[in-house]
């Protein structure tokens, strides 16, 4: 039995088998730079044998000064969400961008996901209460078993990151467990 | 013009059109008894031309004792979720039960909205943090413009509700909007 | 190594590896009837562990007399593809009704595979042209292992089986393997 | 009524409503270079005010010598299906690179062709009996009324041709229609 230390509401993965082999870190990103979060969660990940995933949700997204409404009536033949550059950056093994907030709608992250045999999924990245919580529950409605990592995500808005941390907590974990990168590390790395 | 009275953070739907052959009333139901919401709700929508879908997520639901993980667990020759009964009850034109919290998933609810050229989505049941939520962020990546009928939802748990409906109205109507059923009725009947 | 003897264009499974805990028989069905096909194929997989599931294309069809056009505009209020009874014939551990001729479209197919670990897929039923050669190009898609039972399928013109069958087996197998229900049967009970 | 001349086996689209801004063109294309089909036929639909898609199929494919087994087992970090470049060729509005056969699994082009009001679907390119096929199954279940342009399709085997385009007309036309280039440019210039 192998779980990340010390998450909430139950011990995970479930059923105590964290296979660094079955494992992949979804690295949500809103950012308009698509940087990672902040510390070496996905070197760590990578160092064990996990897949690391850049997911770039609703990409792209309207440039500074844009409304989403100008997003919305993109000429074709500008460039365009199904025109985005999609190489991997360096801190990724691949790069998924979709047109949603969900990572896993009309894209290819299933199906990646089957092919490599990941169903253990951490997701980090940004904005917890937009891209990281749609993609958390599409994962956990297609059997993946999901552990928020939640010091590695940022909020959009300061008063809504409790409640979005509790709703995935809450009914013994309705979406999945809740944990800290420190002990992803911890648990991948066999140090305390 | 026409958009429903009231609504936050913009007026809905965006583009002033409230076409009731354009509507649907999505119920998502997690209750025990699949019972539709408070209200006449179901009823003003249908009668000004409308469509009302249950729609009946992570269905069938592990009965009173059970843990979610003898639902997953749960034999393919027991009755299960995909051999529920999907006859609609009196209150709805159709019923639609599907395995996940989210509506869309793995089920014909896309289809048959577009089947029936319904792009204009009324949101309410329960519980407001789970199926009704994953259902309209769902529904809001495939392009529907959606309202939550925040009265005719019920929460889970109370302290969760504000971050719930906030987090829909957060960016401008990240989501969507938020009204009231009375307003929705009020709207479709022409009377205030 | 285990494989269905003499299936064609390559040895099937690929892996060699016919576990029955991983098979699942997927019955086609375009018949007004809903039958099975002839012989006891269903029996010997059920027998052996394998996981028997009809699927219902395009259910519901238009009625004797009726277009497609008129199925198509169907009112909902009328018994309509979101309504059929969905309970397992007896010769089937489940049965899945979906609106379009893909079995995996629109339904929860793919989503019950999965839940019980079964990426062995054997195809027949009805009509091989539509139902059966549309969902076996799905799950070949989804990387599901597939072989076609040719002899237990019907053809909805005689002239169109060869090149049906072909265009399964041509470059190697690219959409799966083809077999004989006899050989499928002595694979799994072991005689020949 | 505008239908394009001398479809068979029913004039198309079935409505007669040929209207260029619900039109699109699907260039589903196997080739190594992805190169377009023969003549002009992109050209015409977007002077007429349709779009122009590029569907790239099984993306990236094995290269030459390969196995497909060596695909399925490429390294994620090796230039993979998710790291293909997207930007489009010149003969195209958008590029769509998916990782199976069908064009709208686990890609985006669905959410496109919505997003730009086109459900008119014309569908050329190669291989016939694969990718063009796959994808304009997949096209008709979802409700686009679709149109095989067979002359600008390439088979893989000459021999197979004749089948699988009697496999879409059979029935009345249960996956749609078929039609010739010059009748589709005649169509959409008036001239004939």
């Amino acid at each position: 039995m192998t779980c990340v230390p010390g998450t909430t509401p139950y011990p995970w993965p479930w059923h105590g088998e964290l296979d660094p082999e079955r494992l992949a870190l979804l690295l949500v990103s809103c950012y308009a730079d698509d940087r990672p979060p902040p510390g070496d969660l996905a070197a760590v990940v990578r160092a064990a044998g996990g897949l690391v995933a850049g997911v770039r949700v609703r990409a792209p997204r309207p440039a500074a000064g844009e409304s989403a409404a100008s997003w919305i009536d993109m000429p074709v033949s500008a460039p365009g969400w199904a025109d985005v550059p999609v190489s991997a950056p360096s801190w990724a093994d691949v790069l998924v961008s979709v047109p949603g907030w969900d990572g896993f709608y009309a894209g290819p992250l299933d199906a990646l996901l089957r092919r490599h045999g990941r169903d253990l999924l951490l997701l980090a990245g940004c904005c917890l209460e937009t891209g990281v919580h749609s993609t958390l529950r599409s994962a956990n409605d297609r059997g993946y078993e999901c552990l928020l990592v939640a010091d590695a995500t940022r909020a959009a808005r300061a008063d809504l990151r409790a409640g979005a941390v509790s709703t995935i907590e809450m009914s013994g974990g309705i979406f999945g467990a809740v944990g800290a990168s420190a002990a992803v590390a911890a648990a991948l790395t066999g140090k305390e």
